[in-house]
């Protein structure tokens, strides 16, 4: 009896595996999803952004393995969780876009601009000295690597700050998301160039300075004529899709201009997000007029859900890649913390470009430090760049970056919040003066 | 220059290789998806079910090969694509099942429960005769699992067409329903017990008929097992996850209870749309109070838009595994003839069932014809099947379950509209009659 007990559960074992290659993946999402709400919870409960829960719950999961637990380890190398959390990268930089428009980015102004431009040049340049300073052997396209995931802001916690602070709709608020809003398009551009660099250096042909410049246009000319051809174009796509019957349509719609433009980025040797924040920032409300009057949902109220189920599948892996016995090595952690103070330093330099009077300088600079997930995008595509057969982002490496942004992101709202305080005190100070002369 | 060129233009595809295995895969949703969009439009217009169009559009992309166009076959043996759409399945029968409760499948009442037993085991026998009629040389088995895709009936056609003809509350409405929620969970046992008969099979275990009880045993209990279980726990789970702080909290927690249950089916040998289909009839509004009170929406809007991009991917898909050149084999005609044949009839044996005064039994029988998801998910598991190397179901077979899904959700609407109108004439006779009497 217990013999053909035994014979018909491996039978049934046997049936699983052979019925359902999807059973492994509803497991390992059911897991995520539970980890990521758990570790979410803590962090708000923390006064933190849920994502930083997020990231610490695959960091425990994946580091349990220190104590024998071996399996949630294997769900970071499964290529199904990867491609399913690279769908939600694009999904989320689909919906960051989604909350700007190209008309938003024209007119953020010039201290927006500078702002930007100064805290992408000095944290690149600072994250590239501090690659050749701790890991002088590896090569500078590594080094050139980590200065690129220093670059993008990710505005989401500070803006969350600032409207609990009531300060959404002050200048200073206006100057830093214009800012981030713009740092995100060029750090997407020196990604494009560094990877162009590094793929073409893997195949045995370096780049010349002129081949490198070629490549910074061709990203330049994608972004801007996919922003152009986009604003032209996507009011007719979405008369023509209104007229369409049968549910689930402007969805669809939406869906099929964030995953073309993801698609033709990749084509031209982009990042897939890149076209995805393009498709995000072209789609205005005006857009989807006929479908509203027809009281159909709003894109953004149809995407929530889907970004709900796929998003954290992205964090909670970002989590689950690092591995903390890498911080045994002193260089390792030697690298996160010279990373960290590069990536809080170097937007400080953001003060220099808020031009203008009146702006806290201080809390511009504080309110750009946060790095999140676009940081951590940068640093996912590093590892699966090689160069001589090597990952460019090695294991090591990666872990490093992980705790840079979480260490970012945790220093950002206690000190957005005595910055503000204090620039709030010396605004009145001054006001007292002028008062009193 | 032009050598610079395509050198360039090399470096760059290369690296959107490198740096973007996504690429690909945005590529092929976003065509799935205008595809879906384009077919359902023109299926709504010719007053059919969108899903209809769905596979059709998939049968058209996928035999455009037949004029040199291969790249959409392509698609149909992608594993990510194949992947994306078993999730897409998983939460079709998910949506499907919370459509219904565990309270609404105890009172269904005994002229439901009759219909759907005669409307199992008709279609399940006449397709096993069928098999063996049309394909003497395929094993028994592969006869068997054809009798299994024609059990279960997609009542969301016929649904759909009562509503339309406004008979949604109708007595016979009321039977045909409660009877689709019971012959999906028969139709769901016959597959669990015909694939564990055909694992063991292929694996040299025959099993013995005491056997094929235990496996029928077996999934009846893990059903009933899993709705018992899920009734006395999911409330608790939903207070416990109204406690935790964070976006998406309802969501989650909702996908977390159906990828847990598809998994533990897949375990123990049932298919994972069995636990998912068990999820959803274990979830009640009732779990949901605490998460309504602060305004968040219903668990069913949020799935909808997730099913709205992953349930298409299975449709065309589905449309995409369909090979027109098989038809020119009469053998394959003449199976998908008679298929159709038999599902049509067998589900008349429904009438039977449809005791109770005042029923309009034709209608009922023609309530039930419609296959639709069911049969093809079925047919499609049967494809991953294998028996001396060989899948159960070969892609000439895979083809003509296709053509008997589209057929029956062909006939329906104007035969149920038909039989409808035939039926309320009688009534109307009759009363006439009796008035005159």
């Amino acid at each position: 009896m217990l013999a053909h007990l035994s014979a018909a559960a491996a039978t049934l074992a046997q049936a699983a595996q052979h019925v359902d290659p999807v059973a492994f993946v509803v497991l390992a999402l059911a897991v995520i999803l539970a980890g990521a709400k758990l570790g979410g919870d803590l962090a708000v409960r923390a006064g933190q952004p849920a994502v930083l829960g997020e990231l610490v719950a695959g960091i425990v999961l994946a580091n349990l393995d220190l104590f024998g637990v071996t399996w949630f380890r294997g769900l970071a190398s499964d290529p199904t969780i990867a491609i399913l959390a690279q769908i939600g990268v694009v999904i989320l930089l689909f919906q960051v876009g989604l909350e700007s428009t190209v008309r938003d980015m024209m007119k953020v102004g010039v201290p927006s601009l500078l702002v930007a431009t100064f805290g992408v040049i000095t944290p690149f340049a600072l994250g590239w000295g501090v690659g050749a300073l701790i890991l002088p052997d590896e090569s500078w396209y590594a080094h050139a690597f980590l200065g690129a995931t220093l670059t993008a802001t990710s505005v989401g916690i500070t803006a969350r700050v600032l409207t609990d602070l009531g300060r959404a709709r002050s200048a200073e608020a206006r100057v830093i998301v214009g800012a981030a809003v713009i740092d995100d398009v060029m750090g997407l551009v020196i990604l494009a160039v560094v990877t162009g660099v590094i793929v073409g250096a893997d195949r045995g042909q370096p780049l010349s300075l002129g081949e490198t410049g070629l490549v910074l246009a061709k990203a330049t000319v994608f972004l801007f004529g996919a922003l152009g051809l986009g604003v032209l174009l996507s009011p007719r796509l979405f008369s023509l899709a209104s007229k369409l019957r049968g549910r689930g349509v402007l969805l669809a719609t939406a869906l099929i201009v964030c995953f073309s433009l993801a698609y033709a980025a990749s084509a031209i040797g982009l990042a897939a997000i890149v076209g995805a924040y393009a498709a995000g920032l072209i789609l205005e409300d005006v857009h989807f007029r006929e479908f509203a009057l027809r009281g159909e949902q709003h894109v953004k109220d149809l995407i929530a859900p889907i970004a709900s189920f796929l998003v954290p599948v992205f964090f909670v892996l970002m989590g689950l890649r690092v591995d903390l016995r890498a911080f045994a090595r002193p260089e390792v952690l030697g690298l996160a913390a010279l990373l960290t103070a590069a990536a809080i330093a170097g937007k400080q330099a953001c003060a220099l470009g808020a031009v203008g009077g009146g702006l806290d300088r201080l809390s511009i600079g504080i309110g750009m430090i946060p790095r999140g997930e676009v940081g951590l995008i940068f640093a996912s595509i590093g590892t699966t760049l090689t160069l001589r057969g090597q990952p460019v982002i090695s294991q090591a490496i990666f872990s490093a970056v992980v705790i840079m942004v979480v260490v970012t992101t945790l220093v950002t709202p206690p000190a957005l919040a005595w910055s503000l305080a204090r620039g709030e005190a010396r605004a009145a100070r001054r006001a007292t003066r002028t008062g009193a002369g």
